[in-house]
């Protein structure tokens, strides 16, 4: 190696652009994550929204200097849609979809909710071309590796040509962010063959198994969610998000019934009382996992939709992977994808 | 009261007509199954299927006396969906729903393919006037009361008018099994607000709210289907089987994650070693409720689907709730029920 020519440094890539506002807790469990984010992972945040709200929570926890602040007075109401983000272009959202686009901001994270989300980035933000429609990206935490479920809740109604679509933008988003080589794509539906399910899955089984550019590996159910069977599960937005929330409350309510039960008897509960460190141990992995955030895929950056009801940690994780995406390649790999799909599967 | 006339007592109902070859541990746990209801709980069963196999397994038990065989010398296999029904007249489903059919038999009870049932039901057995599709209901092991979930997979691609009719079947079934008064319906969907959802929840949502023969409380989502929020949860059979399979999944994952956290740490270990017991109660519960089995609704008899894993108890909780619903007034009251829906509400 000729150690004699130095390249410069690699300049540093712009910020996060965090919705301040987004979120059941904002603004202030969002300041307190940004602040975790960039004391402990030194990771450069900036926080959109109303001055005055975010100025009174960094001072109080003495992190004025810190976090450089972005005007946008108005804000989404958490039950708000698709459709109010037309009507304010100012929303703490917008204006942060709006320095991603302008490359004061390398990626987007917010914890507002989803429709209005998905509905301001596919406004403000470019499309990935050829990708019909984007889709929400879940990482669940299966063994050994983690699994990507996809759409979980940006295209409610998803034509089969979409289904093939997302199966692509899942394939990349397990090469980059996960590393994954040829992952092995499953379509989520009810019973094992090719011929079962509703007319949107059967049509997107064949669409998928004539795709050349796709590992298909057939159908998987409901119960095959967590056992890492495939690299990428793919489904429309509605049944992937009824099926996302279901697992969170599917797992809440086997603690909550283990604890009703452990507290039932007096031997048991001094056996819970030795497991009880591990138990919170585990019960944060699979929340801190499952809540990371989702990704907004098939637009031009990166964006990353915290849980709703996410606090300060959840708020930092999601901003650690908005910003480790956000250095990868995966919008190109996307386009290339798109490119190379057989022209019978496309709707345009 | 006039003693002195008596009453005659009320004729015994028929026998409980179960499916001996249906289920991926047919026919041997089946009989076994048919064994346990019968000497446990008193339920008089017929089984139709092969009978030099079902002598066999009857015979293994010492049980050939007591429970009678009636042949049936086809199968549909585990794999097999809704057209092998039409091409298999004589399988043992198919002469199941016959002996119903005939007043032979009270109820029918399978585990064998959901689909492969749910077609010769509706091929056998007379449907309930005005009902447009069948839905297979599940009741769900919430606190303090259970909730019935519907469509859990008999009609993948529903329309919103099948979807106030399921809403119907579920009333009368929470109704008449569960006792329940009045009960509160929900309709799940993405979001809590009436918009929100695919076009299909949507407008069900529309439709739900305009019944006045429903007590409609609103949108549910995935987390809600384990807290007892409704007393009947309202979806389409592809997203209810989807979530239903997905429930059972994060059970076991999460009881798996449990165990592997406790044999990673000596003192948990001795801890674990303590609750064993206590889990394992808890696991049985969850189990036996789960997959008591679906209740196939809308139709003039009540068909019971059992998993296709079910062993023998599970069969024999599957032939007690037969038993139990062939006594209950349910497909009266859904006919009441049909009779009174708006006129708007029809799709025939």
């Amino acid at each position: 190696m000729d150690s004699a020519v130095q390249a410069a440094p690699p300049p540093t890539p712009p910020p996060i652009a965090l919705d301040a506002m987004g979120g059941d807790h904002a603004p202030k469990e969002i300041v307190a994550g940004a602040i975790q984010a960039f004391r402990e992972h030194g990771i450069p945040i900036v926080l959109v929204g109303q001055p005055r709200a975010l100025v009174e929570a960094l001072s109080e926890q003495g992190a004025a200097a810190e976090i450089p602040i972005v005007r946008a007075e108005e804000t989404l109401a958490m039950d708000e849609g698709a459709l109010a983000s037309l009507r304010r272009p100012r929303s703490s959202i917008a204006v942060a979809c709006h320095l991603v686009r302008r490359g004061d901001a390398s990626a987007v994270v917010s914890a507002g909710s989803t429709a209005g989300v998905v509905a301001t980035g596919r406004l403000r933000l470019r499309g990935i071309k050829d990708v019909v429609r984007p889709a929400i990206a879940i990482v669940l935490p299966t063994r050994p590796d983690p699994t990507v479920l996809l759409d979980a809740g940006a295209t409610a109604d998803a034509k089969p040509e979409m289904l093939v679509q997302f199966a692509h933008l899942g394939a990349a988003y397990a090469e980059t962010a996960l590393g994954r080589v040829n992952p092995k794509i499953g379509l989520l539906t009810i019973g094992s063959e090719g011929g079962k399910g509703n007319k949107l899955a059967k049509r997107a089984h064949e669409l998928l198994s004539a795709d050349p550019g796709l590992r298909f590996a057939g159908n998987v159910e409901g119960h095959d969610l967590l056992t890492g069977q495939v690299d990428v599960i793919v489904t429309d937005g509605f049944t992937g998000n009824v099926a996302l929330k279901t697992m969170e409350g599917s797992v809440r309510y086997a603690f909550a019934q283990l604890r009703d039960t452990i507290g039932e008897s007096r031997l048991a509960r001094v056996g819970g009382l030795l497991q009880r460190s591990r138990l919170r141990e585990l019960n944060r992995r699979l929340d801190a996992e499952a809540h990371g955030g989702g990704v907004l895929l098939g637009l031009t950056a990166t964006v990353v939709i915290a849980h709703g009801s996410a606090k300060a940690r959840a708020v930092s994780a999601a901003c650690e992977l908005a910003w480790r995406l956000a250095g990868q390649d995966i919008v190109t790999r996307i386009g290339d994808r798109m490119a190379a799909l057989p022209r019978s599967h496309r709707l345009w």
